[in-house]
């Protein structure tokens, strides 16, 4: 959708996720690090298959969104009077969506009974914020420079993105890489809100002059800010979580980490029942 | 060949590739996950060599197509008369077809008494597939913008495979790049068709309309289709797989799985022969 | 800065940073070489932090300058009247600086109590350099031949440095990579100057002609010679730490060294009187 | 030199080299896997270190051959007079010369008593190939589109060496990429003997017409025959080391094998010396 609206959705997906990645790996990281074996808890396998849902979730909304809008196409791909193509932008849109259900479907499947091979749940995002990528390239052409240049701005983070998410399908839980993704997310998120004020300004101030240099300067390095802004608030969110989980420890009798540390008691000691009737 | 069979026989080449690797490699994953000690059966070994012959005699059948069409250069390169090439796109095509032929080859010696290192088949493998990219890449210049676009569509399928292959030169046996390779292989193969059916539709309908940012628009969107049919293809092989194995090992006494079993048997009690010979 | 300081300011902090980097890396590499047990002294740690201050205090050096030399912007973004953008040349240069201040501090944090997950500092100086050569990408549109060219080239150091610095995340400790980082941090050194003297010659003796052929192939031969003078005083570095580590050792009772062995003695004694306590 | 023995003389280098790696490193494969301990006979250490020399030695030549040519520039820069650049062009091939030189002085140092960091060696030859295509990228700028072409396939071959080389780096005595790296070093010596043949025609005939599309094609083409050409010619070689290894072994009395056994026999028996005195 060409205006405010369909920029602030597909951000505030992004924002989300990024918010939560960036709560959700530190913690991991922080748990892993208590439990001194490396265990990670059980407790998080289900977190990634709600989470997957929440995707698949997400780009039925969207999809949903660009289909059934008053401007939308309504699952019409072929008009067939003038012979041309309905509302291609939304179809491109959906399409995006589109992707992005699909690796949350992987998600979920990594997590459940059919055990896909572990990696797979990686690549699926990686395709999704490549095939993202992909649509965008092919959708700016012939438009205006500020347009261009801001959606171009916009492919940067994208495929950074692909690229640190196809690295950890083969350097799975590595917590460089996952802050990283969250960061970028944050970035891609923040940047679509970005676009829709700039492009479509919801108050119904003057447009941005499309052609002026100084414009174009001055975006590029905004997109600089937002990112030196959105490692900021990961780095918030990864020291209070630290601080939450020392507290948690110390006061609460430990309930999360109990929870992992329950579930292992209970292996042992079956473990050592088993060892036991081995011995005797 | 610059017509729609010209497209359908490597389209067709590669859906077999990819629904093949799609089978087997799913197979080989999930009869190591039964078989507890990582074991492949060497069963596979002449799988490969078998693989590897059927790709000589694809690459065979596709040079002598492209030479002795009624169309075709016939070998003649250089044409005495008027000091110009000859057919030179059938040429080309040639090319491509002989790397697969080396890659074919490769994967014969791979596995035979000779012992060329492992790796170098999916090397191999990756550089026909960068030739395949690589003529394509030169092949499309000064042609309408519609053909030079879906043909720059397919160059990111095959240069994607080109990396992936390469990967697994690095990190063989992953299934992770293994699926990958085969879902790219489907979505090459079905782009080709596409191809044909655009360009030189077979029904002797209408043209498209190749300057139409519309088509281009489309034509974009219905590369991602093609991709994530070819997702679900592989998923739902991997899925069906997984039950006939399943079925496999519960009724009918293990048979394939057995091959492999049966040898290592064999292996084992010479082993343990040897064994009690030395303990003697 | 567009004279021939704001671009030695710069070219002096990447010649320090060159500099210290290819002695400290190559003094850490003979020392671990001759603790045979392949151990860093815990020295190192607090020259870590060191450099992160340093890295702080320099980017808060040219921050300050860019903002507030009498041609600055003095902190104003936006000219009130007439509604266009101030300096935005400064401002830009202002942000990269910011980016290195915030992978200075991701150094401290790594070696402070709150533990950043390690390989986030090289990530963090990867960023700083590609938002570095992001912006210059974009920065020198719209300018004579000579000037793209002589920037494009320090690209090419920029973008090394980053893709370098990102392998540092995974590989870490590596010297190849960390001798390459520091010739590299050099060769951008230099060339900045190189720049300041083509561009603004502080002699100001005649500008170069800046679009003669000639000058576009002499420049880019003499970005290789910058290179390779950068290679030899790394070179020299490395084998002057080496003879200097050697003569250390005999002559002065290996103070630096000691340092190292006499932390590790006391651990040692401790593990012994533990390991009494435990056999007690 | 803008000639054809220009073209030669490199060329020639490049098949030496080529030849010589495909020989070196199946050679050092196939008695790597004789010796069942997976050890590389000492023997090979001096042979890096000829290997070096001739480098080097190689470099210079070429280096003295641009300069002193007569239509070269005899080491002056700059002309008084004009004020313009002398010759560039052997200019800037001198300092491709100059690169490959540094790269056979690192390849001497590695193995000389300094003991470089192992790893410098191949990164220096990554360096040399990366500087050679970085200046012919910009070296064939407003030539006629034939020439350009023909320098650009140049640059495939240089930038994968580059890449292949970068690699060796972290993945040491990879025969995969030991073996890549000599073909690709072959098909850049046939092809600048190609380059020779098609611009400068040694016997006179008649030159190539440079704008014709047909010609672009079948260069292309041909680039990717000569590749095919020396796909073959190392696996002839690696083929014929085998048989050769093979029959040294049964008749000779194992001499070059031996040479390794024997001195790890002598350390084996020095070893077992000190391991008695240790006992006594």
């Amino acid at each position: 959708m060409a205006n405010f609206e369909g920029h602030a959705l597909p951000g505030s997906f992004f924002i989300i996720f990024g918010l939560w990645w960036s709560v959700k790996y530190s913690l991991k990281y922080h748990i892993m690090k208590m439990n001194k074996d490396g265990h990670t808890p059980r407790f998080f396998e289900s977190v990634e298959v709600f989470e997957g849902a929440t995707k698949v979730f997400c780009s039925l909304v969207g999809m949903l969104a660009e289909q059934f809008v008053p401007s939308g196409p309504h699952l019409a791909l072929l008009s067939g009077e003038t012979h041309t193509w309905v509302k291609l932008m939304n179809w491109q849109h959906s399409t995006m969506y589109l992707f992005f259900g699909i690796s949350g479907a992987m998600d979920i499947l990594t997590y459940s009974s059919i055990k896909v091979p572990i990696g797979l749940d990686r690549l699926g995002l990686s395709v999704a914020l490549f095939v993202e990528g992909f649509l965008f390239y092919y959708h700016v052409v012939n438009r205006p420079m500020l347009d261009q240049h801001i959606h171009s701005l916009l492919l940067t983070a994208i495929f950074s993105g692909t690229l640190c998410t196809l690295l950890e399908v083969f350097l799975r839980d590595n917590i460089v890489l996952e802050l990283f993704r969250a960061s970028l997310a944050l970035l891609q998120g923040t940047w679509f809100w970005q676009i829709g004020f700039v492009l479509y300004p919801p108050s119904g101030g003057p447009q941005w002059e499309e052609e002026d240099h100084g414009n174009i300067m001055f975006i590029t390095m905004c997109f600089c800010w937002h990112y030196a802004t959105s490692i900021l608030i990961v780095a918030l969110n990864y020291a209070l979580t630290h601080c939450c989980i020392r507290k948690c420890r110390r006061n609460k009798g430990q309930i999360e980490i109990g929870l992992g540390i329950r579930k292992k008691h209970k292996e042992n000691s079956r473990t050592s029942l088993l060892n036991e009737s081995d011995e005797e």
